[in-house]
């Protein structure tokens, strides 16, 4: 449990999580309160689901994912544990971004708008098509345990990269959104300086300020879980290593990454279970 | 000039180079093709040099500065030097900013058209003003010569991070500032896929594009400077090592960073000048 700037960390990751939760409330405001609300009628009560649940899962849930591996007090937990909790919020918020997408579709069909004009739409459906990709690739890379190790060691940095620079993206997308909604207001009436366009204008502030907060805890060398991964689950993939060695001395050597070492500490992890297999049956026989 | 993917490097670098040109291209043609054009007189045409001085200044000319210290033909030059330029860059990026800022109001004080009421005004506002503080800050914490090395080490992964993060939130504006004058074309005429909405959308991407690119570029722990510096530079600043070291060992043994890194080079190498220096005074007794 030891770590660098302890009492940082908490800070920040309580000020994540205040920002990040009244975001979401501040979308919830906006969409009850100066909005006609929510509903599944083809009206825009369906279409004021998008922004709730893209804030909510796309946003918040996205960004809990993204510092997963960074709590300290997981960190008794097995790798496998905290992969498996990454990649279930991931799946989580992709599943209500898909629900938000329904929303937004089935509302521009009953009112017959015009789809995917925008460079909102542009962006989030570019967004929502990688995010997918990066999650069933993730599975198969880093999930599965026959993956190879070689595979890993290239795909982590791409993998940690995507993430991070999804994230930012969907921001920038929500951003446009909020922009969008609030132009589209009768008479010009943003212009005007109304209650809704400044709560709106503040609920981008905020998420906006969520996403300085959970890049910086993400970005942190010294807040990274430390080397050393629980025994336990390694011996229950102990017969995906053999013959992984060879391979891996070659495609770690050239292109280490900060995102790697957490890599070498798996393929440490795997030499060693290796070992203990080993021992294993050395004290069988 | 040793570099480890070497033509990888440089198929990004041409990459974002070449993209980062095509937005200020694109920019150009959104004004003087589908807009009005240029001028300064009250008009429109003045309003237009704020997305071409935007785009320019804020976009292509920050993400220059961002990775001027990857490019590897400029590792035998000084890391003074390297650090001018870097300023430089971002001095004129900061001029240009300021310039298509005057543009804006200017116009619309002159057709009496209310500010500062969008979310792009707010979140470009406060780019701005960081951006400005930043430079401040870095120029007085980096360039000048008699700033300690504590403070330095304490101020570099927050001054890499603010440059990172201010260079995302840039995007985001210009994306949410292309939204904002499409949505404003007459008669909802963006909904119908108009040539200048799919054309201004497509500029979108392009910026989004070169942010992936520069983005990628800056955060390969592999293609940063490496670690041994001009010793020619290191001479001249010799005066400002003088019981240094002291704090330094406390300053940087907490708080390890990739970009302290970066430091600890520029600090071994005050070191060595000092041990220059006394090696110059010892060879004058």
């Amino acid at each position: 449990m030891a770590m660098d700037g302890y009492k940082g960390f908490l800070g920040l990751l309580v000020s994540a999580l205040l920002v990040g939760f009244l975001s979401v409330i501040f979308t919830l405001i906006w969409i009850l309160h100066y909005r006609e609300g929510l509903g599944w009628d083809g009206t825009a009560l369906q279409f004021n689901w998008h922004p709730v649940l893209t804030v909510t899962g796309f946003v918040f849930i996205q960004g809990l994912a993204i510092i997963v591996y960074r709590l300290p007090w997981t960190w008794k937990c097995s790798k496998f544990l905290m992969k498996s909790i990454h990649a279930g919020l991931n799946t989580v918020a992709a599943i209500l971004v898909i629900i938000s997408l329904v929303a937004v579709f089935d509302n521009r069909k009953a009112r017959n708008i015009p789809n995917m004009y925008s460079l909102h739409s542009w962006v989030g459906l570019i967004a929502v098509i990688l995010y997918f990709l990066q999650l069933v690739l993730g599975f198969c890379i880093f999930l599965l345990p026959w993956a190879p190790l070689s595979l890993r060691a290239i795909a982590m940095p791409i993998h940690v990269y995507s993430g991070l620079f999804l994230f930012g993206t969907v921001i920038a997308t929500v951003l446009m959104g909020v922009t969008e909604k609030l132009i589209f207001l009768p008479n010009n009436l943003y212009s005007s300086f109304p209650p809704e366009g400044i709560f709106a204008n503040t609920l981008g502030l905020l998420i906006l300020l969520f996403g300085v907060l959970i890049f910086w805890i993400a970005t942190r060398p010294q807040w990274k879980r430390p080397k050393e991964p629980d025994s336990s689950i390694l011996q229950s993939r102990g017969g995906a290593v053999e013959g992984m060695e060879g391979t891996l001395t070659v495609s770690l050597g050239g292109n280490m990454d900060k995102s790697d070492s957490e890599l070498n500490n798996e393929v440490a992890a795997r030499k060693r279970n290796l070992g203990l297999d080993e021992a294993g049956q050395r004290s069988t026989m």
